[in-house]
């Protein structure tokens, strides 16, 4: 595999392959999530799920086909999603009389149903969550970063006014910033998005930005604020405690398998992947040592072992494929970043232990069969840590506090640059054209701070210092 | 509501909305399943997951959109499904060379898959699931059991030879019907289904059959052995032992969402939806007695019971809404079916227990607080046992064994016909333009039975009795 300091792109693009996450779909820019790949999307959904849940919102699902017409009712929207919308006017041996197209977002089918659902204020907050298949013609399609079909969650939230809508935006953008950090082991930095970088038709968007290993930025996690505009598009109204008829103030949020692609760049090395535990498909898996008869000694015995992880809760697989050597397998499962490595053979089996090695450290480690179950959740646990701890190390160390054009355009070579900025949109633009760095965000953390706009020397527009990056 | 006796459609399709249930998508014979709808699909799919997973099969996803050439590979496939395809033609603001259709089930982009994945026979059996989104482009949609979009499940299999396919083919049959048994509560038959009324493609083809309140059929999960007719279409090969090249046998097997709509044609009554407490998203619902002070009263006891049942596993649900009256709440969930009511009282209260009534039930029986977890538990078993009896009941009453052509048409008109069958598909086309009726399958447990066919009196076909009935 090519190294990641060679070429970072060309680790990636292999190593999704090799470690037999994903394939490439007939269509272009389409991607197939294999099982491996699949079952980090799963367990990541079952925590994002279960976040959304226990802060009030309920699952629904609304149709993939909308009426092109919706789309065109924000005119923002419309313009931001137009290019990339794929369209059917063909269905069940006709022509269509009005196209449809295929969701590339919902908020405008979720707009038309709220708008019919909602009409005194005892329907609010009205609090929604749909997972769902999205459609956006891509370009440039890279595995799970940009496809040109997307798994994601999309909240979608009707509020009664300006305070209760914001709450619920940085509610979500908390929430994300929490999946990343304690499952994905991903510090991100949350903050709002420059107006230059708003989702097309909102007032205002906040995300969780994530730095990959080689030092480019991705954009994880986004909340928007829609102030009244989608509900002046699809009259989302409702009649006030005062009796007065008032439009609601909407929300919506996403996060998306993105994120799979955020962890492998987080945290993969040349070996290949390092998973954080808590998405780990396999956190421990049991290599037998030893063929033919010896290999019979074991089995049982590898068997009941992981059997006795499983029930501590423990993903334990037993690797007994025959026709394989223990070598391949170690370097099959090291690609393949599973947490933990027990191997077990007759020598081993014959003192009550296993030799654990973990993806992170060098040698191997007896560890006695009794007590494997504590001992390996010990392990689990602080590998979690380490990779957020790791990772959070990583990315400090690559962003630097800039205060000229000249440290700017060497800090965003490798890394992030914390820099004023003077909020000008062709400012933006001419930085990017330059250094292919963007505004990331206004972090959220940042301190209070004023100075002068590092490209422009204009005053700064947000009272403290950007995130700018080169990103993804 | 109109009762199910004067017009059983019209029963079912106010219900559906009264119950907010679902709502019509903007697109004709679309339909968005609101969150009271979405949760019992989520309770029926964790089940369906959960012992899909446990049978070894894994998870993944393939793209929405499939190039038109692919259906056209296997020529029953694509006769079956073109009068339904949804037909992307232009994307990314372009025409497309190629056009696109929208899945109506993935057995083409799966087998091009499997092709490129399965080389040994080492690679077999290939177990797969997705839960995805489909498109068949509805003339006569009706919500839940025929829309324009659907969610499903999705198996699809490889396997060496025609024996591991077919117990492949048998192992989803039969993991369909315990579903529907155990968690639906739906006593339904399961069996092969004529030549006639195979999947496209499919060599056998298998299915669940349930009987709705009206005596109508509903078919509930299919299962296909397909031979190897998509795996020549797709060169789906490998090399077995003896160094052979040889093509794989397939397997794809479905349940979807329709089973909602099952759930409510097998269990509800005129007072509304009746649901299985282990498809019920509250299980119990907590409505607090007085207004004012005395609610003041009773409403943190309420809530301590609530969860106090939560802690104890049940989906307990508070009904504090102010605004409206016991009486109002009552009707409410009876129309929502919840299986179990308490209400609370301050007079309750001072007695220490809550009044307890079941969705089945007549009257109010008093349920002391400190044993209402265990209570409530046996009367939710109770209750889901209790569900299945009664339907078996049910289906069985209308279920009439016949020899005669006027005893079978008269049969048909109410319920299910068990009767010879001589296997002409020009047969089975002039029972069904007389009565409505088609073979709902040949039942796997009816007993061996020799006879004339009860439509042209020559010999029957399949060595048993087949199930005909009008269908959904």
């Amino acid at each position: 595999m090519t190294p990641q300091s060679e070429d970072f792109s060309a680790w990636y693009n292999e190593l999704v392959f090799k470690a037999e996450l994903v394939d490439r779909g007939p269509v272009r820019g389409t991607m197939v999530i294999r099982p491996y790949g699949y079952r980090i999307w799963e367990l990541l959904q079952a925590d994002i799920d279960r976040r959304i849940k226990e802060t009030g919102h309920d699952n629904a699902y609304f149709p993939l086909l909308i009426p092109e017409s919706y789309l065109q009712r924000e005119a923002e929207h419309v313009e931001g999603f137009s290019p990339e919308l794929a369209v059917v006017t063909h269905a069940g041996g006709k022509e269509l009389e009005e196209p449809l197209v295929v969701r590339p977002t919902s908020e405008t089918v979720i707009g038309e149903m709220m708008a019919k659902w909602i009409s005194s204020h005892r329907d609010l907050p009205m609090l929604l969550n749909q997972w769902a298949n999205v459609v956006r013609w891509e370009m440039r399609p890279r595995m799970f970063l940009r496809t040109t079909e997307f798994l994601w969650q999309e909240g979608h939230t009707a509020h009664s006014d300006e305070a209760d809508a914001m709450r619920e935006t940085l509610l979500a953008l908390d929430l994300y910033a929490k999946v990343a950090r304690e499952i994905a082991a991903m510090p991100v930095v949350d903050g709002e998005k420059t107006p230059g970088e708003r989702f097309p038709g909102a007032q205002r968007t906040y995300t969780v930005e994530g730095m990959m290993r080689d030092g480019r930025a991705l954009q994880s996690g986004t909340s928007h604020y829609m102030g009244t505009n989608f509900a002046k598009a699809f009259n989302i109204q409702y009649t006030a405690q005062s009796g007065e008829l008032e439009y609601c103030h909407t929300t919506s949020w996403g996060m998306s398998a993105r994120m799979v692609g955020g962890v492998i760049m987080t945290h993969g090395d040349d070996k290949g992947l390092v998973l954080p535990p808590l998405l780990a498909p396999y956190q421990v898996v049991i290599v037998p040592i030893g063929r033919g008869e010896q290999a019979e000694q074991v089995l049982p015995s590898a068997r009941e072992l992981a059997e006795r992880l499983r029930r501590a809760g423990i993903r334990a697989h037993l690797d007994n494929r025959p026709q394989l050597s223990p070598g391949f397998k170690f370097n099959d499962w090291e690609l393949r970043g599973v947490p933990v490595r027990l191997e077990l053979g007759p020598r081993d089996l014959a003192e009550g232990s296993a030799l654990m090695s973990t993806r992170l450290g060098e040698g191997k480690t007896p560890v006695s069969l009794d007590s494997a179950p504590a001992r390996l959740q010990f392990e689990l646990d602080a590998m979690q840590s380490l990779l957020l701890r790791r990772a959070t190390d990583f990315r400090d160390s690559l962003t630097a506090t800039v205060n000229t054009w000249a440290d700017f355009a060497e800090a965003v070579k490798t890394g992030w640059a914390l820099a004023f900025h003077c909020g000008e949109p062709e400012c933006e633009d001419e930085i990017k054209a330059a250094t292919s760095a963007t505004p990331r965000c206004i972090p959220a953390e940042g301190p209070a701070e004023e100075g002068l706009c590092v490209r422009c020397d204009q005053k700064s527009a947000y009272g403290k210092r950007l995130i700018f990056g080169r990103a993804y």
